[in-house]
C-alpha cells in the first residue's frame, strides 16, 4: 500500500494477481504456493481463511463476515491446472504469466486462475468499500482437474461441520464459448459410465456348438443400448445421450471363440434421469441379453455426477443483469458441457456457473486478453453490490 | 535285408518306422531329416524320389511304376508337426519315439508320422510283393502344420509341370474320434476369416453429435452377422457356422469416443456355398450398415480353403471294405472338422481322408497303440491290393 496516487486502478489488480497465480507450477495436486499467495491478501482483508488438506490436496475456504449468515454469497473455484503438456511448443514458457499484446499467457490464464483472481479482487474491494451486512465466502479448491474427490468436496464436508454456510454461489469457471457475457451455466446434465463383461466358454470356431461365444451377446447389448432414446431433451436440457466407448476381447487368434469381452458405455443425462434409475436400466438390459444368449452378463455403473438445474431466478437474474450491464449482453442460460464441481455445490445452495471464454482451455497456449480478466472482476464486483444492495 | 528267419513280423516294420520318424525334430518349418529317411527306404524298393524344395520346406515326391498311368494310386501325409508346448511336462521326451505299456509316445506319434508309416510301409511290401499295372505314389509334405503354401500345394504344383498323375488319393490324417474304423472323412467343409475395419471421427463422450461412432456400426453388423442362419445343412454335411472372434477398439478412456474398431469373424462352410458367394453377402452386409450409420466399413477375406465333397462311391467304398475287414467296423462317411490338405488334393482326384484315431493330436504326451499302426499298415495294404486287383 502507499499514499502515492497511481495510475492502476482503484484496488487489486486482478492481472497482476492472475500472472502471480499462473508463476505457481499448481499441476494437480500440486499447490505450487498458490493458495498460500491468496490467503496472504485475503487475511490481510479482513477474511477468516483456514487450509484444508485432505489426501495430499491443498484446499482453501475464506469468509468475511459472520458465519452463518443467511446472506452469504460464495465463489467456487480452482487453482490447479491440467499439465502443459510439450512444454516446448509454448510460445511463452507456460508458467511464466507474461502479458504479450494484451494478452496473458500460460497455463490456467483460462481455467481458471483469471477466474480465482477476478472474484478474489473483487470480493476484497468489495468488503473494503462496502461491508456488507452479510457474509461473502471464497471456497478455492486445489483438485478440480484431477479426481476431484479431495477437492471441493472436501471443502463442502469441512464445511458441514463447522456450521459454514452458502446462501447462493458462483462457480467461476470459464463458459463462454467465444465471446464475453455469452453464456452463464444454470445446470450441468449427470454423467455416468457402465462396464459390461460378457462371459462364455471358450472354444475353437469350426465347432461353435461346443463354446459360449459372448460377442455376439455383446455386440447385441451395445446396439439395442446404443439405439435407445433416452429422452427429447426437456427445457433447460438437450436430449440425454450415451456414448459406446469401448469393446474389446484382446483375441488375436481366428480360429478361437474368445470366453470374454468387455464393452463401455458413457451416459450424459439431464433431469428426467437419476443415476440409480439409468443403472436399473442398464442392468435390465443387460440381463435381458443374458438370457437370451445364455452368456453371463457383469454389469458394473459409476455415477460421476447427477444431472442438476438451479432454475431460473434470483441467482440467474442477479448475473443476467450484471453481465448486461458491464459487457452489454445478456447471456444465455445454458445446461450444455461436462461436468464441474456446481454438482457439488448444488447440494448446499442454489449455484450458477460464470466465467470468461473457454476456447484455449486445457490447450497448449493458453492465454487470456487482460481486458476480459479486468471486465470479469467488474460484474463480479456488481454482482456482490447488487446482491448486499 | 537277411536271410534267417525273424520273429518281427514279414516286411517294413511301421512301429518301428514310426519311432524313427518321431526321432526326426520335425517341427515346422524344420525337417529335421524326416524325408531322407523315408526317401532312402523308397529309393531302395524302386520308388523314383524327388525331393521338391519351397520356399525353405522339403517336400518329397516318390513314384512307384510308369508315370501318368490312369491307374495311379496316391497316398498323401506330412512329416512336420506341432511344436511340444511345455517339454518338461511330458512324462516322456517327445522327440524319443519310445514304446511303453503297447504305447509308441511321441510329438507326431498320431499327428501323423504313423500314417506316414503305415502307408511308405505298405507301399514298398505291396510293390515288392505284387507288383501293380499301375503306379502307386506318395506325396509327403513338411508344412501342413504351418502356413501350408510350400507344401502339398508345391508338390500339387510340381506334378502338374512335371506330367504326373493321381487316379484317386488317401490322406493319411486321423479321423477317428475314439477308436480304429470309426470314420473317414469323404469332404471337408470350406474355412474362411473377414476382418471388418470400421472408422468413423474420434470426439468427446460428452458431445457425441460432434463425433462419428463406429461402436454402434459394428455392433449392429456383427448382430446381423452371428444371428443369420447360413444353411440348415446338406446330405452329407452339417449346417456352415459363422463364429465371431474378435471385436476391439483399444480405448482404454470413457471419455472418448474412439475413431476405428476392427471385428473378425470365421465362417466355416458346406458344399451349398462357395467362398466368392459368402464374400459378396459379408461386403454387403457391411455396405448396408455402412450406409445406416454413416460410418466407413472396410472388409478383408481370406478363404483358407473351399468346402469339397468326394460323393460316396469306388473310393469310399474301397476304404469302408478294407476297414471292415482289418477291424469288423464300417466307418462312417463324414464331413466334420476343421481342413486338411485333402482341399488341395481334390482338385486332381477323387479323395478321402482315412488315418488313425486322433484324440490326442497337438498335446502334452502325444501317444498311439502299436498295435493301431499295424492295423493301420493292415488297411492301406488292403486297400492296395483291392484297388489294383
Amino acid at each position: 500500500m502507499t499514499d502515492t496516487p497511481a495510475a492502476a486502478p482503484a484496488g487489486v489488480d486482478p492481472v497482476a494477481l492472475t500472472a502471480r497465480l499462473i508463476q505457481c507450477p499448481s499441476v494437480t495436486p500440486e499447490d505450487g504456493g498458490a493458495l498460500t499467495l491468496l490467503s496472504d491478501l485475503l487475511s490481510e482483508a479482513g477474511f477468516e481463511c483456514t487450509h484444508i488438506e485432505r489426501g495430499g490436496i491443498a484446499n482453501l475456504f475464506a469468509r468475511w463476515g459472520e458465519k452463518g449468515h443467511a446472506r452469504s454469497f460464495g465463489f467456487n473455484g480452482h487453482t490447479d491446472v491440467v499439465p502443459v503438456g510439450d512444454a516446448a511448443a509454448w510460445t511463452h514458457a507456460p508458467f511464466s504469466g507474461e502479458v504479450h499484446e494484451g494478452e496473458l499467457w500460460g497455463r490456467g490464464a483460462q481455467d481458471m486462475k483469471s477466474g480465482v483472481a477476478a472474484f478474489a479482487a473483487a470480493a476484497v474491494d468489495f468488503v473494503r468499500d462496502t461491508p456488507p451486512d452479510g457474509a461473502v465466502v471464497l471456497a478455492i479448491t486445489g483438485d478440480e482437474e484431477g479426481d476431484a474427490t479431495d477437492g471441493t468436496v472436501a471443502l463442502l464436508d469441512w464445511m458441514r461441520e463447522n456450521g459454514e454456510t452458502l446462501s447462493h454461489c458462483i462457480v467461476g469457471e470459464p463458459t463462454s464459448p467465444d465471446s464475453m457475457g455469452q453464456m452463464m451455466k444454470i445446470g450441468r446434465r449427470g454423467s455416468m459410465t457402465a462396464w459390461f463383461t460378457a462371459t462364455g466358454v471358450q472354444g475353437h470356431s469350426a465347432y461353435p456348438h461346443r463354446a459360449k461365444n459372448p460377442l455376439p451377446a455383446m455386440a447385441r447389448l451395445i446396439d439395442r443400448l446404443a439405439s435407445a432414446t433416452l429422452d427429447e431433451g426437456t427445457d433447460h436440457f438437450d436430449a440425454s445421450t450415451l456414448a459406446v466407448v469401448q469393446f474389446d476381447t484382446g483375441n488375436t487368434a481366428t480360429n478361437v471363440i474368445p470366453a470374454q469381452c468387455r464393452a463401455a458405455v458413457n451416459i450424459r443425462f439431464n433431469d428426467t434421469h437419476t443415476g440409480a434409475e439409468l443403472s436399473q436400466w442398464l442392468r435390465r438390459e443387460a440381463q435381458d441379453v443374458s438370457r437370451m444368449f445364455d452368456i453371463t452378463i457383469d454389469t458394473e455403473v459409476k455415477i460421476s455426477g447427477e444431472s442438476f438445474l438451479t432454475p431460473p431466478g434470483e441467482l440467474s437474474d442477479l448475473i443476467g443483469k450484471a453481465v448486461a450491464a458491464e459487457t452489454g449482453v445478456t447471456p444465455d442460460l445454458s445446461t450444455t458441457g461436462g461436468t464441474s464441481d456446481a454438482r457439488f455445490v448444488k447440494d448446499l445452495c442454489p449455484v450458477v456457473e460464470f466465467g470468461l471464454v473457454g476456447n484455449r482451455m486445457h490447450q497448449v497456449d493458453e492465454r487470456v486478453p487482460v481486458e476480459q480478466i479486468t471486465q470479469l472482476k467488474a460484474i463480479y464486483a456488481r454482482i456482490l453490490r447488487d446482491y448486499f444492495a
